[in-house]
Formats: C-alpha cells, structure tokens, sequence
C-alpha cells in the first residue's frame, strides 16, 4: 500500500504524467520524473510540480516504490522491457494507455517475478497536450479503471485503488482487458474516428461563420495527436473497425428512412436516440 | 424600418418564439403571440416576456407590423396562407425555420403583394423547448441569417438586419435557400444524424459509468424533438442525403487505412482534421 514515504516516478512528463506528478506532489509524496525533454523537466520543477527531474538517472529507477509510465503504449512496453533490470524487488509498475490489447499481455508475460505490473487508465485529458497544461483536476470529474489480470495481487488492486482515491478520481472501477478495449473503442475510439471524418468530410473551412455548438462539439476531438491516436487505432484496430461497421450500419439505417419516406421509422429512430442520451446526463 | 411603435406579433411561443419576444420587449417594443398553449401564455405574462398572448385573436394579426412565425416549417407555410387575409397592409412576416427548401418559395408565391414575407434564421438553440427556456442572451453569440429573394426589397432586408441588430446577434449574413441548405444540411443537420446513429449503433446504456466528455459532446444533440427534426429532416432530405454520403466515404477512408496497415494515411487524416479543426476554436 502507498505510505507516507512511498516514492513515485513518473516516466514522461506529458498532460497525464504532469497531472499525476502535482496531484501526488500536492498529497505530500515524493515524485521523481524522467523526461526526454530537458525543457519539462525545467518547467515541472519550476512549478513545483516535481521533487526531481531528469532525462535519465538510473537511481531513480533503482528507489521508485512505484513506477508510473505516461509514455505511448508501445513505448511503454520498449522502456519497462529495456529498464526493469533496475526496478526495486517489490516495486509496483503501472501505466496511462488508452488501449490495453498489446500492452498488458506483452508487459506481464516478461516482467520480473519480484515487480508487479498491473496496468490502469485514468479517463482524462484535454485537447492539449505537455506538462505545461498538467492539471490534477481533470482527474476529479474521471473514471479511473483498473485491469487486474490472472498475474496481479488483490493487494496491487488495493494500492491502485488507494492511488486513484488519493489522485481524487471521482469514480473507480475494474474491468478485462478485452472489457476495456471493447468500452473504449466505442466512448472514446469510434467517437474520434466520426470526428475526425465529419471534418475531413469536405473542405468546410468556408463554413467557419455559420457554425454553432453543434458542429463544434461534434468536432472538438478531431484536434488529435497523429502519432498518440495512430498507435492508438491500430492496437485497437479489430475493436474500432467492428465498431465503425455498426456504426455506418446505423447511419445507413436513418438515410434509408429518408429515403423511403418513412416518417414513423425516422421519428422512432430520434425516440431512441433520445431516451438513451438522457440517461446520460450528468 | 423598426420604430418605437413597431409592434410585433410572434406566432407560436416556443423556446426561440419566446426568447424572440423576451429580447424584444426588453428593448421597449410592443409584443403579442398567438400561442396554442395556454399554459405557455401564462407563463410568459407572468414572466413579462409578452404584452398581451392569446390562443387566437384576429384582432393581435390585423394590428402587426411584423409577424414573426416561430411554428414548425410546414405549419409556418399553413398559418401564413390560412391568416395572411388579416394581415395589415404594409406587414413584414418571418419564420425562424431550420430549413428553407419547402417553406420560402411557396410561401412568396402565394403571399399577398401588399406585404411582405422575408425569410430568416436564427442559428441559436438549446437541448430543451418551449417558453419556460426563453432566454435572449443564447443570440448573443448566434448567427442571424436572412435569405432574400427577387420577391424581396431592400427595405425588408435592411429592416431585418435592424431586427438582428436589436437582438444583439454576434453576426448578419445573406444567403440564398439553395446555399442556407446545403450549409445547414452539412453544420446542423448532418451532426443531428450523427449523433442520433451514434446513440442508436448499440444499446450503450450500459457505458454510461465509462464515458467521458468526447461521448458526451458527440451525442449532446441526439436528444432531439422527433416532430420538428423529422420535418427539418425531410425538407432538406435530397442535401442530407448527399452528405451522409460523402461523410460515410470519409468513414470508410479512415477504416481503409487501418485494414491496409497503412499507418501514414491514417496520420494524414489526423493532421487534416486537426489543422481544419484549430480555424473553427472561437
């Protein structure tokens, strides 16, 4: 379990690694990071927002109680494989993926027998990205999902779970790799795909005027990161096309109420819509 | 021209006949509604978003000087051509429809010549109706577009830019019923259809725990009023048609690149939206 003078290391200081650095920091817990970028590491330790910083110093490795990697998925994979001959007996490892398909099985198939990685994801973010923009309060209004599988502890699962409650996650929950894969490929994986779509559709930069929210909404998260999200989409690639088959599906659905006429099957079709979307409502 | 004595006859006081009212009163102009719902007459007395309300009154439509119709599009279309017999001579009438295929021309070919019908429309709306929602302030940051005709004066198109004006609207534009269609079938009507598929692709209720804000925002407007959209829906059915069409090739593009492993194409279609979407950001 996390005690007063656990040490945490954040490997890559980005939105989510900034944000775990200063909620943690905030608690009263050292936090180490190492980050590639010399210019975060500055910035992090001007704000306060970490104990110690560096581009690589093996020591922190060697005194982490726990390791979090905010690195891309299948870097994380490169650096705990590549690293973990450093990682302190009994340290506990986790990660901030989006996708787990490619990642956890990888991890826990060649990490030590005396480390534990047990993977989770805070669902968090902004549409910007960098230390810069860490904020510990984007996790106050998230979900926090842990992924026990057959090689984790009950007591990982509890440390994860007193982790999530210290970051001031609003919400904990555990859930299967293949659960969460499938979940996230639907909330947050297919909903980028119809973003990114319905901006690429035409060119409608003409049509900046005229949009109202609805448009705007829709398109928020069109503003991606090339490299994060095609990595993202392809470790969820059977996942997301599934689901952008149903979706097309779904869309040709109401085109063919359109044009067969059918009033009553178009009505029906926002009925649902809408008795569905309301339970979603915060 | 708009004058200190204008008075004004708004016809069906929902959420924009009401918030319409509201503005205008505000700025000291006389307002009347003929409204079907008694309760919501009531209300907006009470409320002083009206000066006089009816459920009919001959007397409110001879005594008008403009005659704004916030009735659906095809109702709009039946109540100018069942009342305009008591239309005072001189009388400007507009309509706050979403669509204008179906509602302009009819109407100008069958309107007296001694008044005058001059499209508009006001880009402003909420997730809820009806008059208890009237809120002018929601014009503040909305577009006001109006769609003269050749059957139209310039002095009807300078009196509803006044109109606009009055109502504090961030922005004025003209346009012609082919090019308002066409854009509003792509910005509004389009996003309708997406996020009513999205909300209807699976029984997601389940999610509900798991989504996060890109979800949220997606599917904030498949809550949607099955009697009005379905008319928008239908009259503007042959551009709509045209635009699920090119949204869904754009949908298959983006699953080509994923089933073709081709990492580069799925990063363009990254960058493109991206650098598209950052002209829309206010």
């Amino acid at each position: 379990m996390i005690q007063e003078n656990t040490r945490f290391l954040i490997v890559g200081l980005g939105l989510i690694g900034g944000s775990y650095a200063m909620g943690l920091k905030k608690n009263g817990y050292h936090v180490d990071a190492i980050e590639i970028n010399q210019l975060s590491i500055d910035y992090a330790i001007k704000h306060n927002i970490i104990d110690r910083g560096s581009t690589f110093d093996i020591d922190y490795i060697k005194e982490a109680d726990i390791i979090i990697s905010g690195l891309y998925p299948n870097m994380t994979v490169d650096w705990i494989t590549t690293y973990q001959k450093y990682f302190k007996p009994g340290a506990l490892i986790t990660d901030v993926s989006s996708v787990k398909t490619g990642v956890v099985e990888p991890i826990q198939k060649i990490i030590r027998r005396d480390v534990e990685f047990i993977s989770s994801h805070p669902m968090a973010g902004k549409e910007v990205s960098g230390v810069k923009f860490a904020d510990d309060s984007i996790f106050h209004i998230a979900n926090f999902i842990i992924l026990p599988t057959e090689s984790n502890t009950k007591e990982a699962v509890a440390t994860m779970r007193q982790f999530a409650e210290i970051l001031g996650f609003s919400n904990i929950s555990e859930l299967t790799v293949a659960q969460h894969d499938e979940m996230i490929g639907f909330v947050s994986h297919l909903t980028h795909a119809i973003a990114v779509s319905l901006m690429n559709t035409n060119d409608n930069t003409h049509l900046v005027e005229y949009t109202g929210d609805s448009f705007r909404d829709l398109t928020r998260i069109a503003k991606i990161n090339e490299n994060l999200w095609s990595e993202v989409f392809f470790l969820n690639k059977e996942n997301l096309i599934r689901e952008i088959d149903d979706f097309i599906q779904e869309v040709n659905h109401l085109k063919a109420t359109l044009e067969q006429d059918d009033v009553e099957g178009l009505k029906e079709l926002f009925i649902q819509s809408t008795a569905r979307r309301k339970l979603f409502d915060r």
